[in-house]
């Protein structure tokens, strides 16, 4: 396991890794949002160590993604729910996937297909957009530093003027 | 280090997570995206041992993510620049980055901020959206087995109908 810990450099991206960058936590998070809620099931569907999953459930509610709480039909039992923070991770989720399915696609097509319930249709592709919603790549988009950017953020957007 | 392979599970996710889900990796990805190219910049601006460097930059050159090739004012030198593939993980970084502020902010405002060079607008929130370019939430969004879908498929798609 990584132990350097990201929260100490100044930048959103570390930070978000310091939460959920390690695969497992992903997984466990993947599972959540297909309504997984109990310790048993993610430890039977995912083949984890269950001192490695208890740390990444304890982690996660810690931090505020899962909600621990007691089961309506049995108060012995607990379930871990995605939290309003937690549901806000689902661009990432749905980005890992779809990237997934583009790079490393199964011959006979998708796994899965994510569809929009009101209508059916097919969930397009997340993109980054500008703000008339056309998509842009990295060599369309500019850093520039914000008001809260310290010296990580300065270290890395010098850099991208450097070579741009 | 996370040592269980995620390629063996058959899911678009764990097939991303395999090649990008560890800390290190995302940060050096996050410095390719601010076009930062040499060994001894990404040493420098992460701090990270030279043996774990060595060993992510490896990973992501045989996996196609980077591409490592002489530089051209120095054929002695190397320099590691995103292929394609590695251009389209540009919505996982940017909704990483995006979580990151959301959650976890600076008071005086958002360490980094993205423009359109185009217009210098500002970029939106990156969203999972339906056709019509709206914005929806993972309970929006139904997930079916699609004709690529296997066992590990089939075991989280009936999980999600159980407790839907």
């Amino acid at each position: 396991m990584q132990k350097k810990t990201f929260s100490d450099i100044d930048c959103a991206i570390a930070q978000t890794l310091e939460q959920i960058g390690d695969g497992w936590t992903l997984l466990i998070l993947r599972n959540a949002f297909h309504r997984m809620r109990h310790f048993d099931q993610f430890q039977e569907n995912l083949g984890i160590p269950t001192n490695t999953l208890s740390n990444r459930l304890k982690k996660l509610t810690d931090s505020g993604i899962l909600e621990r709480r007691a089961c309506a039909h049995d108060r012995r039992a607990y379930e871990y729910r995605l939290t309003d923070k937690g549901l806000d991770l689902y661009p990432i989720i749905v980005t890992l996937f779809q990237w997934g399915e583009r790079w490393y696609s199964r011959p006979n097509g998708p796994r899965m297909e994510l569809k929009e319930k009101a209508t059916g249709l097919p969930i397009p592709e997340v993109k980054v957009r500008n703000q008339d919603g056309n998509p842009l790549s990295a060599r369309d988009v500019q850093v520039i530093i914000g008001p809260g950017g310290g010296e990580d953020a300065t270290n890395l957007v010098k850099f991208q003027k450097k070579t741009a």
